[in-house]
């Protein structure tokens, strides 16, 4: 592996909690540096100003603009919704030709007139809506050869697609009620009424009922057929995204046939795991790069539950997953210990099995 | 006041979290005071050392057996489930006459089979269940004048009743999926594995998904024409309950029509505070005697959202609010700030009606 | 008691943590009444809006400016700190004879020399420091007859003081080494980057360390012969303070002369609680009207501990407890239930002295 | 690397929350794996039914016992205390070779009369001690070459005599006072009282004042001079230590002196950052390998402030660092991203010296 090429990232907007999560997951990545992070704020201060576990693990300096950008293998953006289709029109007419990866919302939507409906603004760069991939990688991976670019999807949208992708895609329509509770950090850095201490402790709060931007990414993922209802919610907690989707089964479909469906979905899956009989908790599947699905049954009664760490698999470690997609590295390098995975993954699905049916 | 009776109290198994609310709220009520407080555990120590907060603020101390229960106006029970029915007969065999507000949930359900059913063994005493009221104030107030004996309801059990009862009292049939979760004081004082500080902190896990044992209690308040799937989860603070309900309304009812179910249902409701348009928030509910109740509609989708706190409305105040009721005593005595009620609540009606509308 | 005067009392910038406190004293206190609260932010606005758990509790409604404060007995001043020495001048003018409990630091320093010093502006009322008495109770009252103006003090003064005032006063020179946490409520109802859950929560944090403008509060009460080391930090919860205190004892001083200095100095003691031998730990305080003290000796060797819910002891209840004092009410109306204070009281301290020296 | 001897590890009663944290060290260290670890309670259960978060991240299975030990390189214990002292002597005469780290009590104190005096039992294996080095790497190593067998700090321990060695080793007579506060997971994984949720929540408790088992392990490293008071608490979240010391330093040391004794005793130090003139926050310290040490001056008034990961620095990285040392690995190895460390600390030496003096 030392010999191997280590691939060049410039990481723009590297102070959010997000960007810090990127650093540190590339900071161990076997075949991947980060060679330039900026930020405005921190332009000229060490990386661990912003984030300060990371003192002494990096001597890597913000820089207000990307540095030989040109260079990079890949792009990553941590920014501000918004920020992506500013920054990338000009990069594209500097001659730029690595990867993107945008963890923005700029390039989510494949239909520019949501952004009207759920940004309230006109998008400003929408001929490159069509250069970019939708990346949900355990349900669009592999990507087309031609897919460099890549919309990283929000971190409720993946939780609720990894959910449900399975029952749309073997229904032949789907309705979801979804509640699902998010962590302080999803508000990002900047102090706010929601994320006020005293506010937050001991405290759930829905918001955005039937109006999360997310909806929009998630039904573009599930397809016409899908019907999704759902009241997110804040909780007392900094990371992690817990929820559960109640559905009605078609009347033929059973236990078995369910858990047939998940595994089937996720037979590739390189960061979903599966608990046919049980609904994930939260705690697992925080500090992972991994969205964790369970579902229980009762006739045709069917809640399913999933729980993710929204900085990781709703944000830095899938856009790291996304990255070594593009840049034809293994899918979970830097996330998952080398070596592990296969054995760890096959050993696991045939004891779900045979907990599940035995 | 000063000379109206001061009504005598005796509480059993006091030592609980219940319990010590109980302790808390009937020192400043006006019109009763506790004379005797049982625990086994703490039989002889001043009641502080089970509840340290309440140190120099009464002198009563536990006893092992209560004391003088002849001569009580009403008993209230904070005991574990199983116990009253043990508690009540020999009780009754000495004479015993007066009230009964009992916290397990020995005879909340009116059909012996279901104690079978769901907690796993044959009732006790099955002849003294017809005895006891089912006692939701806000549903089934005013009892009936021999209703001396409350069932108090479970802590979740309160809050999906009082969330779904003005649908399934204005609808053919009511399917809701509801998702709801509570704080660790709801599993009491002994250390388990499910409070267990470092499982507990940072996470939210599912538990008797669709097999909670206070979903019979709700259907027994809806009635046969209402099908709830429920899944509750733990959550990581100390007190309070917060859930949704989605369910869908039949095709002539609107915005306008769920709010007058709700407005009409709890015209008299002491303590639920209602708010069309918004799901409430779980913390304004912790430390008060109320459930609030609040909803959002899209075309026919609708999401209730109810907050309680589970030691207070879902247990003690809720067992004050019915002490109260079958003692005589104004429904809200010691838990509402006296006079405050009547203009604080005809107010915030008003308003919700001006807001919801305008 | 409903015969007696009810007195009318005034709050000024009710809408902050310690003034939603204040109110909800004061809607069960059984001899005053609040007649006005005053808020910018939420003028028109009932007193819920800022304060969400009263709800339906009481028909207030705040006002821009106080209305009738020339009939208020008792006015009480909620406001951040600066705000007292601007408002009091006009009043007084204005020929305001009633009581005053100023919450704010602004009249807390018999010097005005030290206003500089610590809060880096000059005095603009220096006239009126002389009518303050800075009150805290168990160590100041009775107050003199004149004094009608209390200047209430800071949450950690209340508990340094309280915890070391009994050795300041029996000692020669004192030498306290201080470290103590409080909660996210000290910092108030507006977001700061302090208070944003995700740097908070799992988070302890020093400030102000040998700085904190509480400190010559505390020198002031304890006096010239007592050098304090303090070193204040912020923790990961709501409600609460919790320090230690180190201190070498004086030769001949031993375990039991230690505890005498306690109980001589708080035999009257309204609201402080002893534990000798114990630190009080720091749950049992919060929601209470009481600071709660306790110590460990070893040798020459003494660690006092202390505890106090910031908002109450370190705020609002000891503002209603001044309140009683210059209105010549029961000193703990309102905060302790009647009746049970004095049993409480002196049981609880034979039980201390029984447990520490059997 | 890739050529390089990948050393043998062996894990005894990894199901401990210690445990998991080694085990996850392991999993993406360079030079070192796990090819055994036991549990008794586990037995032959996968190593994810006992920490969750590594399910599909290792095909690691738990044994009842360790297999092929004699293979092992080195043994790491994170048994409960007592085990070691029971489990070594039988694998010695067995002739088991390999290096031992013991993250038990057991090896610690170089007399065997402390066990008796502080953890009440008469030692096993007293004649094992000798063969033990006491290890904190950043003030003993380099090991001399014979010491294989570590006996790994405690996580107070770790704390105070990071903080408090330089002004030991610079001063004729060290008094030091100490508040420290630690999570849960400090308490393991089996639920008692302190660490149930409802307890825990928004507390702090003092517990062990003048009386905690780690005092004498900071003796011993500081030496006879050094005079500790140590007040040890229990703070509301899961991992992390905090804590201040006060100390009066001698006449001639300002500032700059001790700057120059903390820089100077940890020029080398691994897995310490240093922070003069702020007292360093705990969450920075948390999931990482190291301590932070910080302090403040005011004349001859000293506050040292430090912070660390009770289960890493505290415990599991702590043992690896010592594990590399004792392998001859490089000390950092699978805890400081490769290639990073030495740039940053030298960087940030120079920066913090910048900034505290100018």
């Amino acid at each position: 592996m030392s010999t191997s090429k280590r691939h060049r990232i410039t990481l723009l907007h590297g102070a959010s909690y997000v960007g810090g999560e990127i650093i540190r997951l590339l900071l161990r990545h076997p075949r991947a540096g980060l060679t330039s992070v900026t930020s405005r704020t921190f332009a000229g201060e060490p990386v661990w100003k912003a984030h300060p576990a990371l003192r002494e693990q990096t001597g890597l300096t913000f820089s207000e603009h990307a540095q030989d950008v040109g260079d990079a293998d890949a792009l990553l953006i941590a920014a501000e919704h918004g920020r992506s289709a500013q920054i990338l029109p000009p990069l594209l007419e500097g001659g730029f030709e690595g990867a993107v990866v945008d963890l923005t919302a700029d390039f989510r939507y494949e239909d520019p007139a949501l952004y009207d409906e759920w940004f309230d603004y006109e998008h400003p760069a929408p001929e490159l809506l069509g250069r970019f991939q939708y990346g949900l990688p355990e349900v669009h991976a592999p990507y087309p050869d031609e897919a460099r670019w890549i919309a990283n999807p929000g971190c409720f949208a993946t939780g609720l697609a990894l959910a449900l992708h399975p029952l749309a895609a073997n229904t032949a329509s789907l309705d979801a009620s979804v509640t699902a509770l998010t962590g302080a950090s999803g508000s990002g850095a900047t102090p706010k009424a929601a994320t006020h201490y005293p506010t937050r402790d001991g405290n759930v709060r829905a918001y955005k009922v039937m109006a999360h931007q997310h909806l929009p990414e998630v039904e573009q993922v599930l397809g016409d057929s899908a019907n999704v209802t759902f009241a997110p919610a804040s909780g007392p907690w900094t990371r992690g995204i817990w929820g559960t989707a109640h559905v009605r089964l078609p009347g033929e479909a059973g236990a078995k046939t369910v858990a047939d469906w998940y595994d089937d979905a996720y037979t590739e899956g390189a960061c979903v795991r599966l608990s046919p009989g049980a609904l994930p908790e939260m705690r697992a599947s925080v500090d992972t790069p991994f969205c964790d699905v369970g579902w229980q049954t009762q006739g045709d009664r069917l809640v399913v539950g999933f729980a993710l760490d929204n900085l990781l698999k709703g944000a830095a470690s899938q856009a790291v997953q996304n990255m070594n997609l593009v840049l034809g590295l293994p899918e979970t390098a830097g996330l998952v210990p080398p070596g592990e995975r296969a054995f760890a993954e096959s050993a696991a699905r045939n004891e779900r099995r045979e907990e599940a049916f035995s």
